[in-house]
């Protein structure tokens, strides 16, 4: 540990260095504007892994955003880590709410302020450092993949493809992701659970031009109005779901795992004074973690239509669209709950209404049992670096490809998330903290050299 | 006539031009933007009252978009007409949806096509070229007088108070204001009652920033789907609007009045072709032109929440407003509605969000009689010009300063409207045809002839 300490030591500002120039490829994989950005990123990390010391390293093409692949196998009969992360983000929007530049990192009270500091550059930088630092110091114990997307953040629509063409290629014992959060530093934890996405977009068209809402008003059924009743109508009083058959393969856990998951510590009123809110508002039945953890949801995540500028404009408008995405639980199906969704929002549509509704991304739940060296080797990492042994968390979170590698490649893959939930992924001021960096750099470096010993015997 | 028309024909293509020179003048009173814009139109209305006759005509600063005068006083002992007219337009967005560019007027098949064409450059315009033409003939048979103000769009903030301000210039026996419909040049008709408008923003704020959907979501109330909520609750299932004593002061007009407005024609499936829908939605127990025209409504002018970009964005948003807009009718007052609004919207909105809410603006609906000299001379001139006398219409639109006026100058108003319904006011491609545009010159000189005429008895 010595020895691990005193190099990122002197190294720190070296690594800051790298990270920013990576934090600073505008990486947005939702917008066409960044198509360039998004290969001059994946050349970047090529050149990265291949300086930290990978044998190989390459930027595959796909339909979308480039994947890039390295690796360093130094022994056949040696475990082998396939380190998985992206390195697309979301966009920066609303920029106004940024203290500092989105895309110019800056270091204040010791936290990284940039669009992917946390989410994902910063955590998958982690792994690169660990690896850098453990090739350089004849420390690597194992063979280590790593496997980097640039489209996680619009549904990975095309990894599963590229996890089915190079299956070969991609055979590992366990895969690493580090895209999640813990607890705090002081009280650290490991995601064992995810929950699923299933992400859909809906028009509602009334007239086939925006009319004057004087001339029409009463007369005519207006779409924003529609679109509210309907998007109302999904949720009952007890926030409860009303799409048909949207709860038929929901698992609910045991009384038992409930208890466990109770432990978690939690206080409701730093969390509501954390969010700025006065009240939360869960499904009928389920504390606030279980709403979060074990339950689906639907939310709005955008909404539009008719005259959204300065003052007054009197129109009832042609069209109104909602982006609604839904987070589900095992055993859900993320296709079957778009077509339910979007089965029940044309049933529901009033006549007088066109609708037209798409799926635009998701994927399935994801649960990680918490007996296997895999998962072992973690607890004892973060243990050894932290002072706590870490308490596994079901998060509320989605990353739909974790469940596509078990059904693609076989693997389960360990959550070791370094983020904090301050973090404000996805938010303007996202944030990463150097303690999480530097110490994600350790603990990474330890679980290497703790599941490789576990897994000899 | 023969003069007339004489004089029409040969000065059509000046006139053309002289219109253009207005539309082309971008004066959006909604955007900050135009703010130059909005002065350069008054002080090309100035220079053409001058131009057209006036023998005085001059530009009033208010606190917001300039109001322009005008008058020719030939003898006291002559009845005085006052034009009203406004020079400001609806914004042109959405643009992509133009098929020629909204400020630079087109005429396809007989039709001039622009923002502003009809509403209320080209109704304006009438007025104008009328005036041009008794004056330079010798024709005038009464005092003229112009007030033409830009902010009819945005509310009329400051007409009122200029209207006050200067009671005595502004003296008259009647208003006359050209910015309504009529059915057909075939079936014309005369607008002989507005509805009112009450305009209100509503903002609904949750949490103090976007959240990951994903960690949150189940636990946080969604300020976008709470004000769906809340707009859906606005109206229950028969057309009624929840608002608590909003239908306290509606005047529900007698049997025999409604038994009249159905002799109005009327196609329920033209109706619906040209709007291109298939159904339609009044409030129960009302006809379709009785919805638009003698009851109060409810709707959504705009809505707007979240990530409304390209792809998708698994936020929570912070935010969440409408722009909502009543229609009213006699005697709702248009203040008193917003108060019952806004305090309706609090009180129903949840506990954990927070409600900002303001009144943007609006008037009281107008009924005007059918007996008087006014009106009469309004109906000889339609029946002259186009062969049919014509229908009084009770009309769904607000030009909430009519009341005003009535109330501060004591003065009725006679809404000797040109334009089509399929004029596409307030849409992408508003136009006007030329038939009405030239056809309207014809009306509004006989009207001041015979008007001159009835008042001298």
């Amino acid at each position: 540990m010595e020895q691990v300490s005193s190099y990122i030591e002197k190294n720190k500002e070296r690594f800051l260095e790298e990270l920013f120039s990576l934090i600073r490829i505008q990486s947005v994989s939702a917008s066409t504007d960044h198509k360039e950005d998004m290969v001059k990123m994946a050349e970047a990390l090529k050149g990265m892994l291949l300086k930290d010391g990978a044998d190989r390293a390459e930027v595959f093409p796909t339909k979308g955003h480039p994947i890039v692949y390295g690796e360093k196998i130094i022994d056949d009969s040696l475990p082998t880590v396939l380190v998985y992360g992206h390195y697309d983000v979301q966009p920066a929007e609303p920029l106004e709410q940024w203290k500092s530049s989105p895309f110019e990192p800056e270091i204040r009270d010791g936290k990284i302020y940039a669009r992917g500091a946390d989410d994902d550059k910063g955590q998958l930088f982690i792994h690169l450092k660990a690896f850098e630092m453990m090739v350089s110091q004849n420390l690597l114990p194992c063979n280590i993949k790593f496997m980097i997307e640039g489209e996680e953040e619009i549904g990975s629509e095309n990894i599963a493809t590229f996890c089915s063409d190079y299956r070969k290629m991609l055979s590992s014992d366990v895969i690493l992701v580090s895209d999640t959060t813990m607890i705090s530093l002081a009280t650290p934890s490991i995601t064992s659970g995810l929950r699923g996405l299933s992400y859909i977009q809906v028009e509602v068209e009334g007239p086939s031009r925006d009319l004057h809402s004087g001339l029409y008003g009463g007369a005519v059924l207006n779409p924003a109005n529609v679109l509210c009743e309907m998007i109302a109508s999904l949720k009952d009083s007890m926030g409860h779901i009303t799409i048909g058959g949207f709860y038929d393969d929901v698992v609910v856990p045991s009384d038992a795992e409930r208890q466990a998951m109770a432990l978690r510590p939690f206080n409701q009123q730093e969390y509501m004074n954390a969010l700025d809110v006065e009240a939360l508002s869960s499904e009928d039945g389920f504390t606030t973690l279980e709403s979060v953890g074990i339950r689906p949801t639907l939310d709005i995540n955008g909404i539009w239509s008719g005259y959204t500028g300065e003052g007054a404009k009197t129109i009832i408008p042609s069209k109104a669209y909602a982006k609604i995405s839904m987070r589900l639980v095992p055993d859900q199906k993320a296709e079957k709950i778009a077509d339910l969704a979007i089965a029940h929002l044309r049933k529901i549509a009033p006549q007088g209404v066109k609708i037209r509704a798409e799926y635009l991304h998701g994927g399935e739940a994801y649960v990680s049992p918490l007996d296997t060296p895999e998962y072992k080797a973690a607890e004892r990492a973060y243990e050894d670096v932290l002072g706590h042994k870490p308490i596994p968390v079901r998060s509320g979170g989605s990353i739909p490809i974790i469940s596509t590698f078990e059904r693609i490649l076989g693997v389960k893959s360990i959550l070791m998330g370094f983020g904090l939930e301050s973090d404000a992924i996805h938010s303007p001021n996202e944030n990463f903290p150097l303690d999480n960096l530097f110490g994600g750099i350790k603990t990474a470096l330890l679980y290497y050299r703790y599941y490789s010993e576990m897994k000899k015997g």
